[in-house]
């Protein structure tokens, strides 16, 4: 195997006690082994060790004591509390109209002055980036005619064979020709709605939901639906079983696994039960599993689609949160809607980009993407911790924020006299972008007191002083 | 500039006899100067002018007559005649469903055993892929992180600033703003048509039309109203006058520019009544100019755009079928319509894929792509033209072909009792695919004697075998 495959060696050594300290082998305030004792013991350089140790400090799980010795980090602060209470979103279906107000946060997330709160794109430095770029610099000069040439849907053959692989793991039968490779989750999101909805019809979703599936719905003139969701297991089976008792619904729309923004994930059984009772009602569902492979604990979680017996759910998944965002490579697992779809695909884009594709197909088949995604889950895993304690630090009294087990987001419920959008605002002056809850319902003034918060990036003195900026903005305006 | 970037010297001696031909200072049949003549006038060696020789014969331009020397082509065979009268189709806007039909015809277009006279994709061979692909490979490890990340819509400055550069080439006066980059010109136009139409409303289309089109209708569940068209002049202004006084259409939609799959290409008098016709209804204008840049003549046509004061014109076009169709780059200039397009690209696909947009702005930069079009355009006219002597030798007494000023299609009309399904599938048992007639209108049963061939490959004797096969199986079938 390619040598640039393999992690390097101090990330090695920092992965072991990174390991021992997440199943609590080490515990916080426990004394590390001395550089000298770590270095006998693994067998490497000294130097190799203190880059473990710095490692592991820039990670959040390892302190620095001096003329001591390294500690598992202490918690030196309160975490904030965790909302406990279901989302209580109207019981009524209506149409969506979020474009204007998320194009505006949107526009300022990008802006690369902006300490980048806002949107939920991870940090371009914890992605696997030269090595992708290189397979696809090399696939360039090798592919000759076929990089340039369409790649007809269903999509490339490699890369489709590497998803049905990684599917098995995840409790999932799937052959590579159950796939279709698309330009991202979000074609695939639209791909899918496209298949089963017509105008005017009503998609049930989470509340509060990602802007971009309200966007989608918007975009094709759907009618949303939202339905109440608790915090850490997601939505509640209970309160859709009632819906659909009552009134058609053409379509379930959820992200089971680290919902955005709230991070939820819902319990193997309740995805049990969700996808019984779509099957009584004969309600497809489209199962956004963009975020699955961010899990915290040991374990994927199984999505959805593990327990379709009849071919209803329409799995999306992308590489865009772990891989390449700018690569825009993503997959449909659209089960017996598979024909529609690969239509819709054909209509809408006819192909997905042929090298993007064929780059990410050989990282995985090198095995360095497994080796990525731990560190990675550990990295973001750290970061959401120190926002966490950020935000008990300097936020208002009476602030609760989620608890995620996977994903780099966190959710913010402030005191209900802290306004989001002039906290969006105020914190847009002083150079912080962060996306206030409103652009998080179809009823823009839902969430009104509520902001999501993107962990993607490295902590840092920036993130740092700007989580005391908004803290003390939120603070002036409760 | 990169050497790379520069015809060969051969290509350019080639270029200048090639314009000679063209012009009519060199006529068919004319000796053309000697070979060692030739190298004293272009001061070039003796081989460089032999290479000129064979590109301009492979070209179908000259003919080499042993013991005498080079001479420009005479044609030996007759040619077919052109179709001269309009199209005819229903007078009412009926719902579409021509994809089942079309996926079977496309599957079979891309199997790589066929010969590809089905799809209209240009031969790799034609296009500058060693140095895209190399400007590809570059960027992959210069961009770095840029490379991986979102290029958030409208997308990338550079290509938008060439574009628009461009465009005033083409009468367009358009800033790199009004450009939102696209997975190519097939996003465009759904971005487009989700823009302007809503479920159920009708669009009005030429007739025959491109079946991408009949298909993005479908799926969005529009309704098709098919306008007659010259098969020189494209869409007949006074026929669609007549619908626009009687009823509402939601947009025109058509391909003013060598149309696909007649070739047509509407004079530029039509263009500007069109526009101030559909000014005066009110009604958009999407306009496909994915082909624009393939024009035989001297000069381009400009778009309708070019003639559009208020906005209500979206162009469309992109790189596909000149330079990379598996790079997936296209864009809209959405006019008036261009917050309402770029809302809807971002919750479509969000982006379009980073490393490809660059690769094809740098290649524009560089200045090659003028010098790549010249060849191009000449050499797919050569093909063009041997396609038709073919079907003039081979295909049933009565059979009409049209004669396109530029595109690399051509729209055959046999003998009304050769059935061009059972056609397409003998040819597909004997190897060769085609495009039958009735997948290019929202009535299945409509060109139900017409085929279109692809003359965008090199003329070789597979190609030559495979018109023989495809003219004698009408002859039986006639």
């Amino acid at each position: 195997m390619d040598t640039a495959h393999r992690s390097k060696l101090y990330e090695q050594v920092a992965e072991r006690i990174g390991d021992a300290i997440a199943t609590g082998t080490l515990r916080p305030g426990e004394r590390l082994p001395s550089v000298r004792e770590l270095s006998t013991r693994e067998r490497v350089s000294i130097s190799t060790v203190l880059q473990a140790y710095v490692h592991l400090e820039s990670m959040g799980l390892v302190e620095t004591r001096p003329q001591s010795g390294h500690y598992v980090r202490r918690r030196e602060r309160p975490l904030p509390a965790e909302p406990q209470v279901s989302s209580r979103p109207p019981t009524t279906a209506s149409p969506v109209s979020v474009s204007a107000l998320v194009a505006r946060v949107y526009r300022s997330a990008s802006d690369p002055r902006m300490v980048p709160l806002g949107a939920g794109i991870p940090a371009a430095e914890l992605l696997p980036t030269r090595r992708l770029n290189r397979e696809l610099a090399l696939l360039a000069r090798e592919a000759g005619e076929l990089a340039v040439a369409y790649d007809m849907p269903p999509g490339c053959p490699e890369l489709r064979r590497q998803l049905a692989r990684r599917a098995l793991d995840w409790g999932c039968t799937l052959g590579a020709d159950d796939f279709i490779t698309t330009c991202g989750a979000s074609e695939a999101l639209h791909l899918s709605l496209l298949a089963v909805a017509r105008t005017g019809d009503t998609i049930a979703i989470e509340s509060p939901a990602y802007y971009g599936t309200l966007r989608a719905i918007e975009a094709l003139g759907l009618r949303a639906l939202e339905i109440p969701c608790h915090p850490r297991h997601g939505m509640e089976i209970e309160a859709l079983e009632a819906v659909l008792a009552k009134r058609r619904v053409a379509a379930v729309l959820i992200v089971p696994s680290f919902s955005n923004p709230v991070g939820s994930c819902m319990p193997e059984v309740n995805r049990q039960r969700l996808v019984t009772l779509l099957a009584q009602h004969d309600v497809p569902l489209i199962e956004d599993d963009l975020y699955g492979d961010l899990h915290f604990g040991a374990e994927r979680p199984r999505p959805c689609k593990a327990f379709d017996t009849d071919g209803r759910v329409l799995l999306c998944g992308s590489f865009s949160k772990t891989l390449a965002p700018g690569y825009r490579v993503g997959w449909v697992a659209p089960g017996r809607y598979r024909e529609r779809v690969e239509l819709l695909k054909f209509a809408q884009t006819v192909a997905t980009p042929t090298l993007p594709q064929l780059a990410i197909a050989r990282f995985l088949q090198g095995g360095g993407y497994d080796r990525h995604l731990r560190t990675l889950r550990r990295r973001v895993a750290a970061q959401v911790e120190r926002m966490r304690e950020a935000i008990a630090e300097h936020f208002p009294q009476g602030t609760c924020a989620t608890r995620p087990t996977g994903n780099a987001l966190l959710w913010v419920e402030l005191p209900p006299t802290v306004d989001a959008l002039i906290l969006h605002e105020r914190a847009l002056e002083a150079g912080i972008s962060i996306a206030p809850g409103p652009i998080f319902s179809a009823q823009a003034r839902r969430y009104s007191h509520h902001i999501r918060l993107n962990c993607g990036h490295p902590w840092s003195p920036r993130i740092e002083a700007a989580m005391a900026t908004l803290g003390s903005l939120a603070r002036s305006l409760a």
